[in-house]
């Protein structure tokens, strides 16, 4: 529909601006933020503790790129001491059920996964 | 169900071995020929033409990656020129349904996506 995008979108195509996205949907933290934002709101520091080993300055990064992408909704309130609270838009619960439903899939069957890895 | 993994696995805790299957499964090439082998049997040079944009030395490797998790089936036949196919085992039939629900999630919505990032 958009002349910018060609249609019809498509990730396996080298210059689809589709892959951005993928890329931010998929990286390491951004799969585990949107996880942990299913759930509700969350201030930056209680999604840091959801989020087992990520940094301080990774986290922050992550948020941006996926409040840019439009799936992640940042609110400062205006008190001291800053509190900032991060949500899933609309668009990012839709991608967050599809993301939920791969790292589900995956913690469903490690048994079979590592169990196929002995084989090898 | 197994002391090695803990229970239940839990892609949000870091020392969590799903982990490593999460990142092999949404490494950008990983996810990308998860959905390229969704077609069926593929030989290697038409795997990388499917897969726009990868290389030689990274196709192979992820292949390899995958094939060790059990996903992805690699048989070579005995014949010159060497002749290797590459499919997706059960295993990775599923697993791929859930890259693809996220990727065709993403292609669907690529234009709001954009939209909210012109926004933002």
């Amino acid at each position: 529909m958009n002349a910018e995008i060609g249609f019809p979108p498509n990730v396996l195509a080298a210059e689809c601006p589709s892959r951005a996205v993928l890329k931010h949907l998929t990286s390491q933290w951004g799969v585990l933020v949107m996880l942990a934002l299913q759930d509700g709101t969350l201030r930056f520091s209680a999604l840091r503790r959801r989020v087992g080993g990520v940094s301080e300055r990774m986290l922050a990064q992550t948020l941006q790129v996926l409040e840019g992408d439009g799936l992640v909704r940042r609110v400062a309130h205006p008190v001291v001491p800053p509190h900032v609270e991060y949500s899933l838009t609309g668009l990012g619960v839709e991608a967050a059920a599809r993301v939920a439903a791969l790292t589900g899939w995956i913690e469903a069957n490690l048994d079979q996964i590592l169990a196929a890895r002995v084989e090898a």
